[in-house]
């Protein structure tokens, strides 16, 4: 018992104080870290958000033009689960760097999300009404502010991060990041992946390649953008920054897989947005080339292949991120902490 | 004559060498800097062009997804003038840089005018079908591929940044080029910017101070973006990065003021682009609310307040600058070399 309350984090420490039914303790803080007894996924995201959401509103303070900022901070503050944001900053713990290191690049990874659901909604894009459960963008402040905010959000990130982390990290990060960042949402990337995806649709013959691939570029990409620039804020080698890119592909992956599932399976409440628009649309998803249960098993297995990759990292450092990884699967939509 | 032949560059040698009639020659190197003898803007353009057309070429090779690819380089290297990044590399030398330390960011610029352009150009904006003497983006491209390959752009402009300055100067130079391409682009300048245009138009009470402001916002910016950038990554100290930011607002504004000029003054195909596009949708524009000539006589003001900041600049190195602040009030469109 002296070893797991010196050696593992606050986070780590039994969650349940009472003695009157003794339980077996872990015979390790390794055990320990993967147990779910010791280690509340709900209450380490509950604090990371709430750190992530104060850092966003102080990112985008209400100011002349005074349109523009409404509009991003509208889609940048909407209700949301930061699993991305928090990601980097389990990433940068994960290396042993502190969490405030990985704020500038949680925080520029959502302003791409953001940005990404505004320009998604668009008209010429999947024309949508909804987003995070409120009228999306373009419905609340006309399609010209939108685009613009949009590209304010995106510009903003980089900014953002040669801002806030130039003082908190050393220049050569700042700019491993930046081009990390660039690589993940550019044309090889997010927006690529979006354009392939939006030609994809109605094609009849999208196989589970392309859809990877679209799956990879539009979604993935986050994860691993989030998951790199964290290891880089905390000071992260080689090795441990390529373990945590594989790891975030793979659990993005499996984001992804489990967000196509649960649009054929839920209600638009339960979403907080437009429910069953990759079937009405006849969009290639993983239910409808596997099944709903194929495609539920699918994100098991890439989230213990995530998992896989985090053998080399301190067990109860990297214990959020296993139990993110694991969370994934069995997620069930708004109310779910993953 | 020795003495000028081994103090200026070679772009301000004598560009007549015949001996037939002896010109008389100036004072010193400064008073050649700034004669029209010994300094041709049109040649410094036309070499500087090249490189940049070429770099940009470069920056964004056609690779799979190709589409996003096709469009990106559709816009980005039309025919153009290019002087914009002529001007982030004429900075850089005007500070004792190379010019290859200015190319970077000279072509990031570039990458943020093509990418405001395409998007200025869509439905929901100005709906224009003609940019830079051929169908505008979505007009070629479709709309969605339009918003996509100009976010592209946006993205790539700080990734090509961080990627190509960095192995050329320190980190925190380019991270200094980040956060000052963000700020120009972002929320409160070029894209702010764009947002008060659109909402005014049809505004009958724009007066000369909220068009300023507009003008500033959405063009000035870029050349302001263009020269502080390309002074840091010469390695410019405070007070030569400050003078070239003020004379970048100036040249800027002095341009875009003899923009609206020639908007009312000149055909579509001198301007390859839509002609009296402001005047048709009543937007405010300079000739509206000081006259052509009123207009023509304050870029001419402009310019020459521009070319007092240069004062301290050693004049051989500046001079490109000075020059060019010097033709805009001259410009005729589309063949003229500002």
């Amino acid at each position: 018992m002296a070893y797991i309350a010196t050696s593992l984090p606050p986070s780590l420490l039994p969650l349940k104080t009472s003695l009157a039914r003794p339980r077996r303790l872990p015979a390790s803080a390794a055990a320990a870290a993967r147990s779910e007894e010791y280690f509340s996924l709900r209450e380490y995201m509950s604090a990371k958000v709430e750190r992530v959401n104060k850092a966003l509103d102080e990112a985008v303070p209400l100011r002349p033009p005074q349109k523009i900022h409404e509009a991003m901070r509208y889609s940048l503050l909407a209700p949301a689960k930061r699993v991305i944001p928090v990601l980097a900053i389990a990433s940068c713990e994960a290396v042993g760097g502190e969490e405030a290191l990985a704020i500038p690049p949680a925080c520029a990874v959502e302003m791409v999300i953001a940005m990404s659901f505004i320009h998604d909604d668009l008209p010429c894009m999947d024309d949508d009404d909804v987003r995070r459960g409120q009228p999306s963008n373009h419905r609340a402040f006309g399609e010209h502010t939108a685009l613009l905010s949009g590209c304010a959000l995106l510009s903003l990130a980089f900014q953002h991060v040669a801002e806030r982390a130039a003082p908190l990290v050393p220049a050569e990060r700042v700019v491993r990041m930046v081009a990390e960042l660039g690589r993940a949402f550019g044309s090889e990337g997010m927006l690529g992946g979006q354009l392939v995806d939006k030609e994809s649709e109605g094609k009849a013959d999208v196989g589970l390649e392309e859809l990877k691939y679209i799956h990879e570029c539009k979604s993935a990409t986050f994860f691993e953008a989030a998951a790199v620039c964290g290891a880089i804020a905390g000071g992260g080698g080689e090795e441990e920054v390529g373990r945590l890119r594989k790891y975030a592909r793979r659990v993005g992956l499996s984001y992804q897989v489990m967000d196509d599932v649960l649009d054929v399976t839920s209600t638009s409440e339960e979403l907080g947005k437009t429910a069953g628009k990759d079937v009405a649309s006849d969009k290639a998803a993983y239910p409808k080339l596997m099944g709903v249960e194929g495609a539920r098993e699918f994100a098991a297995e890439l989230a213990e292949r995530a998992v896989e990759e985090l053998a080399l990292f301190d067990p109860p450092k990297a214990a959020p991120l296993y139990h993110l990884a694991r969370a994934i699967p069995c997620r069930k939509g708004k109310g779910s902490c993953a």
